[in-house]
């Protein structure tokens, strides 16, 4: 690579060398609906994930389950268009305001993940399922 | 310990044991303004200051740099009171709702810590500091 290239290359990325990936080369993106300000999800970037959510304008993860990039919505259809992306005071939180398509951001069928609430000592569920996950994922 | 004593701590523990804490033994917890819904901060709690954050209805975490409990607003007066309390699908995530006493959630004086913005391929300050943090410190 020539030097000039070098130099172009690192004026592209230097945004991304700004984060502090933690130790595994990852950070997390918390998903907020921009309308509404519901808390979608939240889950793991690498500099790749977090370099494409930007050019393509969609939330795109990394899954450590899979170990690959995971465009989310792929299967589902359950796109999450970019609006804004922030970085925190630290530099190590992505957040993000997007429009969530289909209104379901969860895999259980739910608008959102966190639908677990703490009631007297227990975690009850406190969000109905909108979609049975078989249907979204056709299985 | 009695049994019976041993099987009331584990029915008042048993919320805390569903969550999955990370090899750390943590949990990222979110921040978010109850009424408007903005995203203030994201930080760590251990099972001790996740618990505490239930009985005191304040937020308290853990801080991985000083290796100790974090009442937030122990020193800057910005306590998060609590009014809600959720778990993610995969119980590794918390969300709280919370009141921000004082207006401000950043160490940098900033309502949140979210503020940094990339603008064409740079990260930009997108908003103002409200408050000196050597006065909110006072240093």
């Amino acid at each position: 690579m020539c030097e000039q290239a070098a130099e172009q290359n690192g004026q592209q990325t230097s945004w991304l060398e700004e984060i502090k990936w933690n130790q595994d080369g990852l950070i997390p993106a918390i998903a907020q609906d921009h309308k509404t300000g519901k808390v979608l999800m939240v889950a793991w970037m690498n500099a790749e994930a977090l370099q494409l959510t930007v050019t393509e304008q969609r939330a795109i993860y990394w899954s450590r389950s899979r170990q690959k990039l995971w465009r989310k919505g792929e299967e589902s259809g359950h796109v999450q268009q970019l609006h804004d992306l922030r970085l925190d005071c630290d530099s190590d939180v992505i957040l993000m305001q997007v429009e969530q398509l289909g209104g379901i951001a969860c895999h259980t069928g739910r608008e959102h993940c966190f639908y677990k609430s703490l009631k007297n000592g227990e975690w009850v569920a406190a969000e109905p399922v909108l979609k049975d996950p078989n249907v979204i994922y056709d299985k």
